[in-house]
């Protein structure tokens, strides 16, 4: 009831303003109270809520005044900002199309992120609303900057590490949180970083938000070769790299136990670190190779896992596992980023994964993955026959198309040009610029298979043929 | 059944695996499969679960393998790191004492956050049941990087100011996030930025962490003097500045409207962007003073506000208000570092604040910390009066107390001595130092009066005098 009074008294108030000068004085409280039958606490809460609309100024003993408004003629004026901000920096980089929001009848071949209905939605759900309606207060209490303890050990337990322990591990607010914060951690700017190339657009953008210089390495057989790795090293002096050795985004490549071998020697050769970004670890079609993490205990490999693409884009949860005074750096760093993660998320993330039904889960996806991908190249391969697939994947989500070099017309094929035209068609793909860190080494594109469903996808093919 | 077929093999493999020799070979999926009456797909998926533990590898058309393990006789040697990482970085900075963790029976009165029976928790609760329960699916959609369009207008709405969009709000995962990215969208590393001291230490290591040189003002009558501030921008070339207006942390100071105007005359002059980082918004007791940035339509504000504080620590949303080309580099800032913000995380946010509970908890919320703030009051001057509390508090929830400068012994106080000596003898306090970019101007202890029940402040004064 006081609260109705509260809402007429703010409602008058508005009308007396906005019918006043500035500057005019409005009732005094005991006038409102008398007039709306209300008691000074009610009128009192009308008034602080009008103060900070900035609808009136309150003049201690003076009263109620109508507020001096900015002037409202004339439009806001942010030229100055052009030269105070100064020129471009190195840390702007643009944000890749994989987060672009379509319309919805577009065939989304674009996501960095599966659809809901390969996800355990009841699941989650499920243990949302458990969580919520339960006892316990841990998922509502601030948890150790860390991490939630429960969910670190069942990273290490998962992932079958020998010798690892729960404290090695960091929770971070997603595997962009976890990379950009490794980055600043282990680098400083100016510094180098060696990157596969092509790779993942975010990688190259939180590096050069960082401020590091990408070298970049190329995939030889799928994987930086021990000469080129150790010249990258060597004339950059960096100490430094980011690789995807399974299931590489976008490209598909694994790195074969040779050339896992390979790397890290060269890797400790140069005593640097090696970010090891586990992207697609939940993603295995066809094979599961262990993380590079696991041939390495001296604290060279940075690993980063997230659950944000196998469980839910809500839950933006990801572990880091790191040793020695490196981890402690990047923990410190994730922590003057971000504090620490939201509790519930990381409870949420506990509950579904510690259930028996996070295995069936796995086994769904991964079915589903493989039988998408084989009805997507088998589109290709019949709706597109000049496009060339170099790696089907045996992992992750997306498939690395090479576009004919030359197109119909006899000019070499612009990625750009055709995601373009396909979005204004009714496809959304990324275009294969975003993934080199530097000049790109020929047109390719990038089509993920876990947004759109299967039936959808002989269209899509179509569609890219058209735009070539 | 066929869950527990699996599990068997797992466990038969484990059991060889540990009595062979690395290399050894261990039985075909046929033979499994027959001893153990299950279909090649069980013996598959155990297999599967075991390459993934790193416990054995297959080798295509040879069958199955013990792995050769890491040698784990010796443990991780990570002294190379020494050297690698080289000298601690400009960006380094402590975590403040009020992330710390205690035991429960410690009077915890570090922290940054107020205490659950403080904060809506029953509606809390309600709200994530609802949408995790409901069928709507924006909160398990990956929503815009700036944010649910509907939290940045209500964002908007609520802070009543006028001619600013909801496309001029970010919505970021909480107040810290938005300031680090703030940082490194606005300067980059060498630049000076101008800070209040003593100010948030977050912000201090934020700023660090981007590389940034702080310029420290002092508070003249509770803000930087129009003198002071002009030549701190002056002297350094900053363009960037970071204040608290209102209920400052920790001080408590409140800019009076002429304080406001000076500063934003020196801004202004200056080109320069100033962050007002709102922190207690929802935290007054006393007045509750507009945001600056309702003064400045032209883009040198950045207004940053987070909802973690007055709605729950699991609620990690801040908004932050930005124009002209500021604004886009802020929002790449922040989609690098992150991506997106958790979208289930930003519904509840919606749902709660858009609920009439929300305008009677603030209510409530300020009204309990009124009392407590005053029993704290209280509690000092009759149990500490060598204490000094140079300015009560009318929004947040911190003293900042003056310990007497010289103590019993007649050397003069130490404020991290104070606060070990009361953190062994059960009360959890802040010392001064972390508030202060460069050396502290007198030795300080904050108390937060939001975590512990205000039955304990008796207590906790005589631990805190005893530890003097």
């Amino acid at each position: 009831m006081s609260d109705d009074s509260s809402a007429r008294i703010v409602r008058h108030l508005h009308t007396l303003a906005a019918a006043a000068q500035p500057g005019d004085r409005l009732p005094s409280t005991r006038a409102l109270a008398a007039r709306f039958g209300a008691g000074p606490v009610t009128v009192q809460r009308a008034l602080t809520q009008l103060v900070s609309q900035g609808v009136v100024e309150t003049r201690a003993g003076l009263g109620t005044f109508v507020r001096q408004r900015a002037d409202e003629s004339r439009p806001p004026d942010v030229s100055w900002q052009t030269a105070a901000l100064g020129p471009e920096r190195a840390g702007q980089s643009p944000v890749g199309s994989s987060m672009r929001q379509i319309p919805h009848d577009t065939i989304a071949m674009h996501s960095g992120y599966p659809d809901a209905e390969l996800l355990p939605m009841r699941e989650l759900r499920s243990a949302y609303a458990r969580l919520a309606r339960g006892g316990a207060d841990d998922p509502f209490r601030r948890p150790p900057t860390a991490g939630l303890p429960g969910l670190r050990r069942w990273f290490v337990d998962d992932l079958g590490l020998d010798g690892w322990r729960d404290t090695d591990a960091v929770i971070a607010s997603g595997g962009q949180a976890a990379l950009s914060a490794t980055f600043r951690a282990l680098a400083g700017p100016g510094d180098a970083i060696v990157m596969e190339s092509p790779t993942y657009w975010g990688a190259i953008a939180a590096a050069r938000q960082a401020g590091l210089v990408i070298v970049p390495v190329p995939r030889t057989d799928g994987a930086p070769s021990a000469a080129d790795l150790d010249d990258a090293f060597a004339s950059s002096g960096a100490r430094l790299c980011y690789v995807q050795p399974t299931f590489a985004n976008p490209t598909g490549d694994v790195w074969t136990p040779a050339q896992r071998d390979d790397v890290l020697s060269v890797v400790r050769a140069h005593r640097a670190f090696v970010v090891e970004d586990d992207w697609a670890h939940d993603l295995a079609m066809d094979v599961t190779p262990r993380p590079l993490v696991s041939d390495e205990p001296d604290g060279h490999v940075v690993y980063i896992r997230s659950l944000t693409k196998s469980l839910s884009v809500t839950v933006r949860v990801a572990v880091l596992l790191a040793r020695g005074p490196a981890r402690s750096r990047i923990e410190n760093a994730l922590t003057v980023s971000d504090l620490y993660v939201s509790p519930i998320l990381q409870a949420v993330a506990l509950d579904v994964v510690t259930r028996p039904v996070w295995r069936r889960h796995l086994q769904h996806l991964q079915r589903e993955l493989r039988g998408r991908r084989d009805v997507l190249l088998a589109a290709l391969a019949a709706g597109a026959p000049m496009l060339e697939v170099p790696n089907p994947p045996r992992g992750g989500f997306n498939v690395w198309v090479s576009l004919p070099a030359h197109g119909s017309d006899g000019m070499p094929a612009d990625p750009d040009a055709v995601a373009a035209r396909t979005l204004t068609r009714g496809l959304s793909i990324s275009p294969g610029g975003e993934w080199f860190p530097t000049e790109p080494t020929g047109p390719f594109v990038r089509l993920n298979f876990a947004a759109a469903p299967a039936q959808r996808y002989p269209d899509a093919v179509a569609i890219l043929a058209g735009a070539l």
